[in-house]
């Protein structure tokens, strides 16, 4: 028999505020990285006159500037990792932080595995987001109005030169490092093949040096959702009544189970059915338990996220590529530019970026004597698993962060 | 290196309908199984009292009525599993089959594995589907238009029974085999545990006695996509100018991929890109391979598929479960009603209805020392082996029709 189904929505068991491990209340800051006279040039050949950031920091940062650890969002991520938003309140669009702290707050604050009573912990909202950073959503100097779809494209190796460039302007020149998992994951790697130096340490989570082809085409049918939406308007729905709210909420359906795996979806829901009355002769309104659970989810996911970005940010996911970047298409003579020292971690159960590609993203990193951990974490909660499973997760982070680092040259060792 | 991939689309390389294997041209032949006074009882409790029955025959039927083989289709599937349809021809909706033979003609026909000089050969269209049995698209007597959402729920068991009727109806009470593949492996199982003596053999493909979580979120996004769709008009969408034709595409491009496994996709499209010139910067029309490949598959299926019925079949799907049916939710409790010899095949990729799923299948039915054989081929043809790898399958099916019966009381060896 499977477990009995707890179809009330997840109420997320972290920390209060008032907790003493908590980052507490949390502001977001801003900083603008271009302007007219110094744009920000894209890998499309675009350039922004405008670019603005939003990062969040927790913790101090040290008089040598040798304690900064970068963690990179994923698709649907944001700046706001720990703690609090104070700012959250008056933002329809953020008021999902008044009743859930940052998305990774489990394992950062004082004496969590990222400790910020020792680290200056930094996160920077992607270009093209629609939390904060410039994106389509912002207004375009040119005419006025939202970008929409005169966005640019961006990539995974755009988001590291903004994250640089901003960390330039804070005076940081040397990351102890850079944590990400899945598209967070895949800019923790490009920050180690385009900034080698820069960091001590690289942990990539739940990602790969490239997205499947199944991943590509996952990612295909959601954009696919999204504009075929009829209130899609070729991307220019901003100060229209409605927006695609079908098609993003279709798109996150979808996206929502490649995140969790079968055995995980067959234990949290089985075959379980909604507890109510009704005909069942006539009308296909959700019946199981796990359709009324995607639902739900794609509700409150439209609630806050935006279309347009949803487009940029799972084309850059499907564009990143590791090897073409940096090896002509060959995997490991891209790994020969590494030189921070890296841990990858896989997830047993996740199908979007599986365990026996990390296993070959390793053995490239090997075969070129590169420094590389790897670990592969037992686990039925499926790529999700960087973000729920944060006991494993924070025990393997506070280890590896603390144990002594071997590039010694780095400058990047505390 | 990836394989270069052929993104042309894949022509069939059946054999043409003059070849000495086929069964040449086929008229579809249709038996209406009800009336006023004699209605369809379906299991939701409603009952209709039209139901046109399309379903064709290979072969001939021996005068002892001993040498019939029923073949159960899938989701998309119809009657015209082999040879080529001689009323295709002024149907546009079936104008694929001018270009396309039966869906297993690489397996039926005079010589082939499921052998037409030896066996009678039947399959119907389900209730509820778009291919000449009555379904939502249907006429609804009492109204004069088509049913659309008022259509009753139909499940595989409103199936089975709709297929015993039709063959008592032909004068055949006795099956050699009953054969099918996804949902077609479902009718075939409940035509094994409904109608246990009435079968001699039962060959379950890439199916199994119940759909998982997994499998119901994918079912609920398909419909979703379809019922969010703006031209969707809570399915009365018949006699306007367009339908969900975008939610449908949708529906089918997340479809065809749980029908492929993620290898087969890497080594068939990889991250190959379109050779295309084009100004990458803005836009999100198909770059990859992939997209444009799951774009020319899901056109051409709504060019040949409704809606409704799409969403009728995949709840039939959803709905199927032969141990809350036949055992109290006990699967070893179901199959103790199992009376013919069983082959219950999976394909090693196969993610929608895996293998281990499978044998946990197997292993109930041994438990009650109930006749089973159990093959799992290995392929990276995912869920879609059962009608691709036809090799193998073809070599299954013969060895196993051919093979002396257990159950010589049953009356249904030839």
């Amino acid at each position: 028999m499977k477990a009995k189904t707890d179809i009330k929505r997840t109420v997320h068991k972290y920390d209060p505020p008032d907790s003493l491990s908590s980052v507490g209340m949390t502001m977001p800051k801003h900083l603008s990285i271009a302007d007219a006279a110094h744009p920000f040039k894209l890998e499309c050949g675009a350039k922004l006159t405008e670019v603005d950031v939003e990062y969040e920091t927790y913790g101090e940062l040290s008089e040598g500037k040798d304690n900064v650890i970068l963690i990179c969002h994923a698709l649907s991520g944001d700046a706001h990792v720990a703690g609090w938003d104070a700012a959250a309140k008056g933002h329809p669009e953020r008021k999902w932080r008044l009743t859930h702290p940052g998305w990774w707050d489990a394992v950062i604050g004082p004496g969590k595995p990222i400790d910020t009573e020792r680290f200056f912990v930094i996160c920077a909202n992607v270009l093209g987001s629609c939390y904060g950073t410039t994106g389509p959503a912002s207004i375009e100097p040119a005419t006025g109005k939202p970008y929409g779809l005169r966005f640019p494209k961006v990539t995974v190796g755009d988001w590291v030169v903004m994250e640089k460039t901003l960390l330039e302007r804070l005076g940081i020149t040397r990351l102890y490092a850079v944590i990400g998992g899945s598209l967070g994951g895949q800019q923790a790697l490009e920050w180690a093949l385009r900034y080698p130096r820069v960091l001590g340490k690289c942990i990539i989570m739940a990602s790969g040096p490239k997205l499947s082809a199944q991943g590509l085409g996952f990612n295909a049918v959601a954009r696919n959702a999204i504009m075929r939406d009829v209130n899609f308007a070729n991307g220019d729905y901003y100060s229209n009544k409605k927006g695609p709210d079908n098609g993003l909420a279709v798109a996150r359906m979808l996206a929502h189970i490649t995140y969790l795996s079968g055995k995980g979806m067959d234990f949290k829901f089985g075959r379980e059915r909604l507890d109510k009355q009704e005909d069942k002769r006539q009308g296909f309104e959700a019946e199981f338990s796990v359709e009324s659970y995607l639902n739900h989810q794609s509700k409150s996911f439209v609630e806050r996220f935006d279309a347009d970005s949803y487009l940029y940010i799972t084309r850059a996911m499907d564009y990143y590529d590791a090897a073409s970047a940096w090896g002509d298409g060959d995997l490991r003579k891209a790994c020969r530019r590494l030189h921070a020292e890296l841990m990858v971690v896989s997830f047993s159960s996740d199908w979007l970026y599986p365990p026996a590609e990390a296993r070959e993203f390793v053995n490239a990193i090997l075969a070129e004597n590169k420094p590389v951990t790897y670990v592969e974490i037992q686990s039925e909660s499926g790529h999700d698993a960087f973000l729920v499973d944060t006991v494993p997760v924070g025990r393997l982070l506070r280890a590896y962060l603390l144990a002594p680092g071997i590039n010694r040259r780095s400058g990047a060792i505390v």
